[in-house]
């Protein structure tokens, strides 16, 4: 057990999710009922923020604000992309001693469990006693030494939504524009693309492509395996990643100045490279989807059991630091049995600042175009329960 | 009365939507309970497969599919983008009388109610008596003589939806990435960007700049305008037609080869183009979403108000058929009184026969960059209520 008495000060970094908030609000209603912790304040905008004293007093808000932030997406503190240099530190302990900081919590990804880890040594190595603990959040869902990343679960209900609903319109429109492609977030990691395939009831429902940053594939594969869905059932779906490689490891698309078989220059970014493609070489009527920021931030679709996990790790945050825990992540893991529940943990920051967790192996299809039967098994739960319920008509012929 | 006893058949046409379905079980529902109608057909992808005779039995589908049908996007029965030729409604009249057609039912926008309204003419030159009547749908919402087109509510939901949730990204990124931009549908009409504002609780809220192509303007008026909304609030958020106009009536980004200062080729598309611009000239980190076909069949956010309008002039059109109108076109207005209620009438499908209802000057506000209070009470009460509530801190200062 911690035995300082203090304030406590957390913020939020880098990419927003629809339930960031959520662990926004679990460390103040946690922190609210620990009697070591006096002052409740926030960063803004992060750990540039914190550098320059703009801190606001969290107690103050309203139970009310509290709970309909839980609702509300993107980070109400306001984020940051700065990576901390070397001499900011200093800074920061200087910070925390003039505001009698002893409870740091951090919200955010790969970089800010960098920034938090860096923290707690710091203030180790100065004898300042004080609690860094790091709450995960990402929609990449790529940070180890947990099963999965809050704001992740959201982001894959939303995703497979969407390829769900422009599948059906693409459907709908037979010949006149039978190919679709959606481009979807995660720069390095499949986690996010893969969750597509959540939308599939039968093996021939869209998405009937997904290609990941994991699996490179050849610029022949694209167009041949669009050739095949669409001779096989008439359209073809398409998820995409903005990240997605081909054969040679380079990004897709990359603005190299790809030209088409016209000499015609081809526009940048991977769903613009992918229709000018298979335009060229197929021959079709093309479109695309590029959802882009509202794969995470669409609040309508939270997932329940992100919403409640990403309150959970920032309520266990604070718990583990007033336990006297400090340079460790708050973790998921899921419990033993057919039913899937969530328990938690921590690991220590060191294993898990600056390192990709990436889709593996196991998880991607042998040709590179779509996910595995464990993938969906690992995926399905984290959105939270079945997508909406769709009809077909049965098309019974006339008599 | 339509004295006529016979066979109906319903098709579905251009671009589905997400409420699409609502006026296809509406028609059936209406059908079911009349005395006249026998059998009850559906097109498989409209007119070109009534032409090929490629229809299925309505009346066999289970009340159960037709229900969940209501919940389901795009057009169920597939849909069809043809322009019906002169020599195809020979053709046509042969369909009808082979297979004793009496009531014509077609779910589109103005070509389908060209089309409707050929049929209907073609019908009585021959004296073959058969009632056409024309559903309205499309989420352009410019269909000549209704209030309104069954559709846009819930794509105007969606874009307000999507912009609100966005801009929340956007502010909570600060300076790291302060200038979103969103392509909205609708190539002539500004319906649905307009919609956008209803995103709005203050008057600085997203979106800040709505282009809409009823007003042209200039490029350096868009630069001139972001630079002043992200001067006075820190950020911006940006609301742009893919009909965008110059003040040259030209569309902006129109694949032109146009070329920033230092000569590159900007991408097509009209966001493409104003993100390159932004880019160039202010020196400004700049994302942009193009939700693209989402916006139409984005069925999580239908709104009830959309949803039961496009059931109800389902059945509205049968009932007029069987009351022996034809060459009409059903159309929604608004019963007087405070609370917005619809009333249901007929118009001549003469008079909405590939006419366009574009955006009125009095709902564009004199810059050309956003809506009047006009606007705004014409389409609130079309999405069908307020969205989600959110909440901001208060950010309270530290004592």
């Amino acid at each position: 057990m911690a035995a300082v008495k203090g304030n406590l000060v957390v913020g939020q970094s880098g990419g927003p999710t629809a339930v960031i908030n959520n662990s926004l609000v679990g460390v103040i209603h946690e922190a609210l009922e620990s009697p070591q912790i006096e002052g409740i304040y926030g960063m803004v905008h992060g750990i540039q923020g914190l550098m320059n004293e703009e801190m606001i007093d969290l107690r103050r808000e309203s139970a009310e604000t509290l709970e309909i932030l839980r609702d509300t997406p993107a980070s109400a503190l306001g984020t940051v992309r700065y990576r901390v240099k070397d001499q900011d530190y200093e800074r920061l302990l200087d910070v925390f001693i003039k505001y009698n900081v002893r409870y740091f919590m951090y919200i955010g990804g790969n970089d800010s469990m960098d920034t938090t880890n860096k923290i707690a040594q710091l203030a180790a190595s100065r004898n300042y006693e004080m609690y860094a603990i790091g709450v995960p959040k990402t929609v990449d869902n790529d940070l180890a030494e947990t099963d999965h990343c809050p704001g992740f679960g959201s982001a894959a209900r939303f995703v497979a939504t969407a390829i769900r609903d422009t599948g059906v319109d693409t459907l709908a429109m037979g010949d006149s524009s039978p190919i679709k492609f959606m481009e979807i977030m995660g720069r390095n990691a499949g986690w996010l693309v893969g969750s597509t395939a959540l939308a599939k009831e039968t093996p021939d429902d869209p998405p009937h492509l997904i290609y990941m940053p994991e699996h490179g594939i050849s610029v022949d594969q694209i167009v041949s395996d669009v050739d095949e869905v669409y001779r096989r059932l008439g359209y073809c779906v398409m998820a995409i990643s903005e990240g997605a490689k081909d054969d040679q490891g380079e990004d897709l698309g990359s603005g190299k100045g790809d030209v088409d078989a016209f000499g015609h220059v081809l526009k940048g970014g991977v769903v613009e490279f992918v229709d000018g493609l298979i335009k060229d070489h197929l021959k079709l009527r093309t479109r695309y989807d590029k959802p882009g920021y509202l794969q995470r931030s669409f609040a309508s679709l939270q997932s329940p059991v992100d919403r409640e996990e990403a309150y959970q790790v920032g309520r266990r945050a604070v718990r583990a630091a007033t336990e006297g825990k400090t340079g460790m992540m708050v973790t998921i893991q899921r419990a033993p049995g057919e039913i899937y529940q969530s328990e938690y943990g921590l690991a220590p920051l060191s294993k898990v600042a600056n390192y990709e967790h990436l889709v593996p192996a196991e998880y991607i299809n042998a040709q590179g175009n779509g996910v595995t039967e464990a993938f969906i098994r690992y995926a399905r739960p984290l959105i939270g329960g079945p997508l909406m319920r769709y009809a077909r008509l049965t098309k019974y012929p006339l008599k």
